[in-house]
């Protein structure tokens, strides 16, 4: 069994890895850490988790004895630590944002830190970097919009056949964490539909990373809170380069050859628009819609849970691949539906 | 007092009608129509009206004794009374698609419909039309897609600033009526978020008739249902014309001065968005945003109540507007927040 | 026009007193009070009064100038203003608990607050005191549990039927106020149902001391969050006393009795159950179900809107009593239906 | 591998039974019948279940070729088939209503149907019939309610410790189906609590058959839809006998004990409430609360999984016990929080 370590564990992401880790066959959750909470039994903060005799702990970066840590601690907070771990001969997953730029410089301007330096990690987004991510010692485990937004455009960026894409995302509340705040207060959030930081989320330097190493498309992207616990939906609207013509069958087709290996990627055909309950609780991402309508705007539908495809899923699945175990291992799960 | 028929008055959109007339200085329902409820006291059906002695009829449209008549029938049948109607000097506010557009093509190709003959309808949006709809006696009362549309972007097709613009908009269930079906079964709207029609919704030729009126620019639109039972959220994402620029003061600026005299539209500043549970139950309309980001699209937000606002309430103000009543007669309550 | 100040403004409370007050034709809300949000409109606090000039200040309870004054403070807040605003000749209706209870040792037991001392407070259920509160310049304005609970069961304490009552209600978040905490973060709240202080909470004595003054009656009360915004629910169960009979004809004859002339109560026949939104936003009570089991068990439902009749709404209604208006002032509106 | 074999696959709980049983480590589903959906791919009714190559069939009951059946069926429609499975040596877990009752007569005055004869069926809890469960070959699977209302009060009623007990139920939309109808149309669900068959529900001569086992126990028993996808809480209120006397701690020990080996019950201490998205999506049953108020009543909360403990999960759990599996097989996987 890998033996594993969870740093910042009290969390959404880390009560998420524990749920999901408790299946895998092949992998076993040894340590978690939580400076607030230690000592306490993992079932009071995560109470799912009840049976589980996990407890927390106020584990040092420089004397954790596990194979594989997941750092599911805040911006700013992994790089601090990582660089440690990795001396030490660990294999880390970063849940944070700290490692996700190829450019440091775009970090420290998106994220207002200044970046610790530098390290050879790789862009966890398994259907687009597998190859190195199995090579890697440091996986930088994508953000939860651009996991869905990623994956429902970059077949168009391939392809270029697009100039400009507008993301408009719908956020489940459980992406802000589990902290409460006024934005997350009950009757501010049930009935309403909160848009934030409309033209300045710190997610979007990272869709366009990915979607720009393929073509030079324009990228825009704005997200929504919704009363909503889990998932993310996002809505794609992206305008065809001048000249150029595509239907919604051929794109279908773009998309169906593009994911035909991928575990956890389903192509809806016939116009079908993919929905958060078909995939809560899964690593499934699920990508439909395809239309196109007479101004040139090719509409693409993603649904994902956003802890689990979009956050504690893929990062086991990044585990997986480092591992070189079967990538479906402990995820091979269906959705809650409904 | 005005005396007020309702026809089609068993919807949620009679419903809203007959609430907000009972606190009108000077309207007064005297009756109501729905076939399937003939006989059946008002508050069976709406239950929030106990107390009221309204009784619904079979109302026949050549023997209506009113006014005003609100006809809240289903697209087809209001273009059937109509004519009738005003042929007997009756005033009528029409809340179906039928009379909405001055190209009855364009309303046959969305709608499926043979249309029975145009009539000398004002479009009732009183922000945009008020003097011609002083003088009507038909008013096609606007779709609430599009009252939240084109309320978020025709200042900036009046100023010609852009040429295609996106709206991405979030509606509440009661936006498909009363009548249950599997979209609008709990278990698949819960924790969800539905994009549908995504490009083909009939709103679209609506949106794009009042925009077109005042530049030459592209519209797309993508309705999303979402958990919430009441409003419409409309995303706008509008790209500026090439070699134009604009700030955010500047947009701020047009906004005030467009809806500066208006009752029911209020500006929000500093990048505020709008909420829906500020206008809920009111017939408010608030416009916030006002961001441009750095690929030239602006973000403009909308909240209304598409019951209000959206429909019924819009409807009194065209009432108001047609007796030569003040225009906020009736209206002049705050929403529900929270 | 009467002139109100509100202390205490900045709650949901003080939020939906302006609201409703705004449409009262013979009270004015003239100042409001809020030490955090001095100097600020009222619409950067409650975003439906945006169009409101209202701004808030830090009034002296010894120099306000007012005809009315609604204390929205909190517990152990109101005892120590409220005997100065009554030497300055203000009449004060009092939205906490400090001067619900006849007996001040009860109030001292289950809030655990020395009290300042008894006043001539009148408790503001207007369907049980309406001749006291007439008389008094002292409300304290019932709580939300209570009010939902004592009028579904006051009728079967006076008619001795019952010998044990047990009250389950539900209620939405808006009645834990507006602050954010744990226990109302939308993802704990959401998909859930709380039960919470269930032998504890401090509005069971006040339900006690209301139905003990017509019978000798044992009262349990449990209370629970549901994901709702506004209402409560409240689920009576009371056990007919040995040797004794009831039909659930009779009960609705009782209640219909009981209730015929209050505006404000509705009784529901042919077993109907109350709704919440039949009551949103309004001020009525809505009683039905009245059923009774093999057991001897009666079942009498109640819904209300906690922040109306439950809370502002009964204190306009008490306003109304004290200064001679209609009762129906400022609260005729029916509830928000859908 | 144990084959299996699901009639009426196409409700939620034949989704639910397709979803878990793909986790199990000795069964597979080979068939799934629906007449409506005969032809067509499982995931065009389970969206949750793309990936999956089951097709419905239009399974005939008497040529059906499995090791056991799970009959998803509506009451009625049960009792029609199962006696043909068993002559054909298949055993049969029964999720409809048609065998859960010792006494015929019972059945057939609360289903207001004919019944077609006794089997020997036994009532498939595991907590309680363990033991002759695994030596049967026709298991009743408990209603939802009673699942979490006699969880929740039998070790009272073993231990003679009550003379009555109130089940106060919340249960989330999914337990009506997947079938719309004005019931679970979004807008009268959503912010809103419906109780209904408050003193009629079939469910109640269900919990008191099992509960009346061990001692006379007055039951009546109250549900109420909540606006929540899944999830049953029960509220119990039960009667101390009289002369009796009971501490909190006391009845704490009294659950433990009595659920000390069970894979799948929870006991919370510290008068910690259950939460329902603690069981959400698993097998478990979480206990707590153990209040008593100075009334004498004893307040026991329970949640459950309506489509899994409540039906599905419980059915495989009965399919372990039947077949010789561990009882965990398939079923040990964590709730989903949040």
């Amino acid at each position: 069994m890998v033996e594993i370590a969870i740093i910042g564990a009290s969390g959404y992401t880390g009560g998420e890895l524990i749920r999901l880790i408790h299946n895998h066959p092949k992998a076993e959750v040894k340590s978690i850490s939580s400076r607030k909470y230690e000592g306490m039994d993992v079932s009071k903060v995560h109470s799912n988790l009840i049976g589980s005799d996990l407890i927390f702990e106020d584990l040092k970066s420089d004397s954790i004895d596990a194979d594989v840590v997941f750092t599911a601690t805040p911006h700013g907070a992994s790089m601090k630590i990582i660089p440690k771990l990795l001396e030490n001969g660990v294999k880390v997953i970063d849940l944070s944002g700290d490692y996700r730029f190829r450019d440091i410089s775009t970090y420290e301007k998106w994220y207002g830190l200044t970046h610790t330096g530098e390290l050879d990690a790789v862009y966890g987004l398994p259907e687009i970097h597998r190859e190195e991510i199995k090579k890697s010692n440091l996986i930088a485990n994508p953000g939860c919009f651009p996991t869905g937004a990623i994956l429902a455009t970059i077949p168009l960026s391939k392809k270029k056949l697009v100039d400009r894409i507008v993301i408009d995302s719908k956020t489940g509340v459980s992406g802000g964490g589990a902290s409460p705040s006024e934005s997350f207060h009950f009757p501010n959030v049930s009935d309403n539909v909160n848009p934030y930081n409309v033209i300045s989320h710190r997610h979007m330097p990272e869709i366009q990373q990915e979607l720009e190493a393929f073509s030079n498309v324009r990228v825009s992207f704005t997200p929504h809170l919704v009363p909503v616990i889990r998932g993310i939906l996002t809505t794609s609207h992206s305008f065809i380069r001048e000249n150029n013509d595509i239907s919604s069958e051929k794109l279908i087709k773009i998309y169906k050859k593009q994911y035909k290996d991928e575990p956890f990627v389903k192509i809806l055909e016939n116009n079908e628009i993919p929905k958060l309950n078909s995939v809560r609780g899964s690593n499934y991402a699920h990508i439909g819609s395809f239309e196109v309508d007479e101004t040139g705007r090719i509409v693409i539908v993603s649904a994902i849970d956003n802890l689990v495809k979009g956050a504690s899923g893929q990062a086991i699945h990044n585990m997986n691949l480092i591992c070189g175990f079967n990538e479906t291992d402990g995820l091979n799960h269906y959705g809650l539906t409904p």
